[in-house]
């Protein structure tokens, strides 16, 4: 049987206990030899940290896997059959500026969303084109997992701008709400599923199974109900009003909120502001506390605290996703991809997120129709900017930049998304080359 | 030769001498035995008005042309050719309304843009149905042209909702736009053509051609020129960024303004409210120095006046429009019809505005390929915003009118819409039989 | 237990044996505890002979299966949970009339294509509409499964004309070019997959997987290969030039043979017209030495001479079909229902032949984006064939009748076509009730 | 004011004093002031004598215009404004081996349709895109205007394979129906307008005007009616059947007979053939004696024999689409160009031939919405050939030839395909060196 080997890209990152209790949990359908931790020179320290506990945790689960953790990402991509890229550029220093510059303007600043995560995208997809071009030279057969926000507009921005097909994006948003509505229904999550079909953070779940069965009707009026308070536990839960929900007639995604809360998430940034405690500030907290746990010798399996982080069932995302592409299972998943057609309103070429089979030969989308009308709008609006953020990030052209900046619903007036543009260039020049 | 009979419906309304003088002005053209002008009991004294000065101004130019005002629609409708309808209802009272109560949410209010546009459709879509049935029974070979507000989702909602046909849509702002550019190049307007797509107060000048010469590159320049200062008289002149300007590469709607400007725009009208001098506010004032014009026995043409009300250009849209069906002279317009294509990535069925030949048998869209990306988000959404608008004008529903209210781009949080749907639902519910 | 019923609408037919067969393969997972044959009173006979072996092959089998048969349609259908239909209007007397009137003028006459095809969907669409109607009234949640020729017409007229939505076509084909194809490449059939998108009798194999691992190029070269020779059993196999099979670079299905070898397809058809033996003849005879084994009151299995009546994988078509939706399997297998852009370039809401997911709520169309242009052209030119064939089925218009026979492919001139309407008209005027 | 330089490449072609009398008629708008005709080594008498008729013809109209006429092109080239194509590579021998070696298989063979058109493309389309290569060189701000057939895959090509945008497609076709029409119904050809769309050769008439009146009805009934014997004069002249006429319900391209009629266009070809006199012999023949009375120095206007030619209206045609551009006129005429969506249900980035606005920056398509299904699904099935027939023919596939071939619908087998493609690739050799 052939031997696996998974190269990690930011290997150094507190998610990475998670995936490395996925791979054990799978370690009978999925016999990987060789796990490689990279990261670079910044990271050196949490890649040990990490590096040790995957041992210790492999150790424990009684399971002969080689894991190597270095600086030198083309020995880890060499002979790799899946590379996993979950990387932040300029590290939370620089998401810490994502949140709080815009906030400053007054605009909601966030890690996918708004100014935040289009400077996010600007910084992030040249290093992500960067491995791609090394993919194709040390291991031009390996799958790229991309888990890197914001994932919408690298999965545009590859498949817009490059060649390489062997690309699935991936986020845990939709098995979140997946999650959610089996809580809420007090089902068993594996016997719900969902339709998505959407953006990434703009998904919205379309029809829900039972056991097979259609459950339109007492999905939705069970998100309408008074315990319906689904979210992910990064963003802040406001619940929205059961009229909403039911006129909707479809499942919204968390990050709706944004645009349909912006008021109420804006005051409640704006006071995190001011308490020096924004999301970015918060998770770098956490991420030290986290790898304090980490760095002690005695513990070998994920700690519990790491579901705080935010990045809850990433593990069976990441995982599964590989064990499908490797076994072949067509599982359902919900990934981002190219369109082609399966969600026939949206432009042909783009980047969608959607229920897809995942297979050996690549992810497959189940055609979804038309999105309705209370979908569409939304879905096309930020399909625009994104196609406009990837145009920019990959040109360097300034106008362009602007016009993204514009062209974000979160950001309200073409002067401030001037101000707000030269502000973030300046303070993220450092990783943004292509603008200078 | 045929005599041409035209009813015009809110003839009450001060643009009516607007339209007197432009069918004076083509009266070799456009042989009409009788203009109509209906209203309803509430605006019976500024009919009389209208009425005497309309007879005043055909005296004067020494044209034999029956002027009935009256208030009995069937009357007027009974064998016209062309029904002009300029209605308002719940006259000016209830577009202050449409503008007080959202600014009260700290959300623009506007005759056609926000919750202010979306409650004038629901009071005028039921309204305008009606007087399409009594088309199909009075003159069922008339053409309906309608320049009520909100002109785009009255055009959405008869395409959508009726099978009726021989409506066009009519707008002053691509003329307004139109004669701006040619002022900004200063060239005769002549001289000056410009492709127009998009959706009515959202449409686009793809195009520029002098004397047939595309001049895009010259046109987009000298829009970004410090003396672009382009807008509508009834809307705040705010000069875009010329960095904006240049990367957008098309001609923007000066309603953009309200949704790229939003933060900048509210501020302004915030500060009107508080003054009691939002903007129907300032237009009644402003109608109410019009009619004792109108009033005075010595008037016998249109007041320079008129031309302050914002409703420049009505005159030679709707004059010319009639002309140009009855003489099938192929004038290419800016109308809002059904889009079959015409914009090939928005909604077939959908209504657009959009360059057309304006022809005997009706409006023929030129076709415009797809609009670029940088104006497909914010059309696809504001479509999508129609669309459910038309659904919960003509169907009461009000859940559809909630969401309809949330997928408006200037309503800034669930909470708010439905507070203020609650409130404006209230405050109008007088015209919103279907509602109740 | 939930108990299942299945009634099968023309249960006297020969392919009966397969189907029971194919129950009893699946007996574990499918407990069907009745099958209710229905047939009309000129298929009693059949009905009987057919209802005895079922029993016998229950018996043998060991399963306690209620085998019913009558001519009580109403009685098959309450409470059935499954309908599968596979009837005959007119029966084999009716098909030979379909294939020998219009070699009698010199064009191709047969099952599913040309006129034949043509006049088969008149005779059987207003049953099936018929069937839809009781369905509605006695077994409202049941799912109808149909076999019946032509199945890719019936199904555009049950999606075009009808509201009933749990409907799904199926054809062996898509399995007879998989087997085939498997035997060619010498691989097991179960490691193989293909994706199947087109139209009934005109789909296309896009892809191939062998053991999930894409090998497009290695099966288009076996295709082209002297060994590729595949074929139904029912349709001459005329292999194909290795320079067309390469440079179409998908899997053609054996049907294109009518389009794309029609000169030679025909010139056999007109021997076999001479030899009084034309395919429904050949049909028949097998049919009549079919029925003698089926009366031996010994047999209890499906007799191997079934195999040679062309019908080949129905069994585990249909009962595979049956069995992934009650268990909500997620087969994947290729059948025939609506679009919605599934293929991206055919009408959104017309029927089309596609792999899909099979579960309990329906069938879920795999997305296949665009049809090559080497598939799209003949596949437009069919599916616009097909919808005015329904709209002439379901108008019983003479003028539709008229176009749909010029607009097939196999009519080679508009005389011939109204002679040809003509005569088949009057020869079929008992089954074309609308016609009249 | 700017003096017009025209070259016509071709222009020794019999047709040209149509274009001379053409620009005769339109001097005090169109002030040319240079004419160049170029031609090749054998093409030269014939230069040699329409040169000089067009001194003549210049001359007795008192016009001072430059008549040049050389075997340069480059000097033809040079300054030009309007470049018109009408050239035939191989000549009339090259099409008599399009026409009688498909009859020689039983296949129709002809100037733009079936095996011929498609030699007739491959021969054409490099010596095009050598054109443009010399005109993009010499007068890049030319447009050019082809004539040459098969002028539909011509634009194709154009579009689909470069990158120059100044072309129209040609055809007298829709001129022909147009007049045709107009003599059915007996109205002046000025007051009728029809809709037009689709492909060259396979244009559909969608609407009917007369005096801006939609006429549809009346139109439809004439072309039903005994005397709606239209056809173009090189076209056998087959009356439809009026039930096919009136369900079809709009107007049919006469070429649409060779596929609707294709057995009878084919026996009477067969006779054609064996009598030594298919279409390109008898033309032949014309051009013979045409050319005879053009050397006659007494002739000093186009020849009335002329119209026997075939190609009547080229001269309104070319003419007036130069006419229309130079003086932006925004003529409606139907020309062969980019789709775009003006007609929504045919490829994008296809070439069509529609009505158009013609102005002097260009085409523009008039939309058109949908084509109805009566005539979609053999303008798709002709798009896809095409769009088969360029890829062919700019890369020299032999195995895209080949499908090219059998995607015809004139030819009925894949075995006659091939020894017909490697037959005519013989034939043609010379002119062929892409296959070589």
């Amino acid at each position: 049987m052939k031997k696996l080997k998974i190269a990690v890209i930011g290997g150094g990152s507190s998610y990475t206990p998670e995936l490395i209790e996925g791979f054990i949990k799978r370690w009978k359908e999925l016999p990987i030899s060789e796990i490689h931790l990279v990261d670079i020179e910044e990271g050196r320290d949490k890649l040990e940290i990490i590096g040790k506990l995957a041992e210790r945790m492999m150790e424990k689960a009684g399971i002969n896997c080689n894991i190597n953790y270095n600086l030198d990402r083309r020995e880890a991509l060499t002979g790799a059959d899946f590379v996993i890229t979950q990387l932040r550029v300029g590290r939370l220093e620089a998401r810490i500026k994502d949140e709080r510059i815009p906030l400053s303007y007054g605009l909601i600043g966030q890690e996918t969303n708004g100014a935040g995560g289009l400077f996010k995208a600007f910084r992030t997809i040249p290093v992500i084109f960067d491995i791609i071009k090394d993919i194709e030279k040390y291991c031009p057969d390996a799958w790229l997992v991309n888990f890197t926000n914001p994932a919408g507009i690298i999965t545009e921005a590859v498949f817009r701008h490059t060649d390489f097909r062997k690309f699935v994006g991936l986020c845990n948003v939709p098995i979140g709400m997946h999650r959610g509505l089996a809580d809420i229904l007090k089902v068993d999550s594996e016997s719900l599923e969902i339709d998505f079909a959407g953006l990434n953070h703009m998904v919205f779940g379309l029809n829900f199974y039972l056991d097979g069965e259609k459950i339109n009707k007492r999905a939705i009026e069970a998100l309408a109900g008074p315990d319906s308070h689904i979210s992910m536990q990064n963003i802040m839960a406001e619940p929205w009003d059961p009229v909403f929900t039911k006129a909707m007639d479809v499942m919204v995604c968390p990050y709706l909120r944004y645009y349909y809360k912006s008021k109420d998430m804006l005051e409640k940034d704006l006071v995190k502001l001011a308490e020096g405690n924004v999301r970015a500030e918060e998770v770098k907290r956490l991420e030290e506390s986290l790898f304090k746990l980490y760095k002690d010798p005695d513990l070998d399996e994920k700690p519990v605290e790491l579901e705080q982080r935010g990045g809850a069932y990433y593990s069976d995302a990441a995982c599964e996703l590989i064990n499908s592409i490797y076994n072949d299972k067509k599982t359902i998943m919900t990934v981002n991809t190219q369109n082609r057609g399966a969600i026939a309103n949206i432009p042909y070429d783009s980047a969608v997120e959607i229920s897809s089979l995942v297979t050996r030969s690549g992810v497959k989308p189940i055609s979804m129709g038309n999105l309705p009308v209370q979908a569409n709008g939304i879905v096309q609006e930020l399909k625009s900017f994104e196609i406009m953020a990837t145009d920019a990030a990959v040109s360097g052209d300034y106008g362009k930049a602007m016009l993204a900046m514009v062209m974000n619903p979160l950001v309200t007036s073409d002067d401030l998304a001037k101000k707000l543009l030269d502000e973030m260039l300046e303070a993220h020049k450092e990783y943004l080359p292509q603008f200078n």
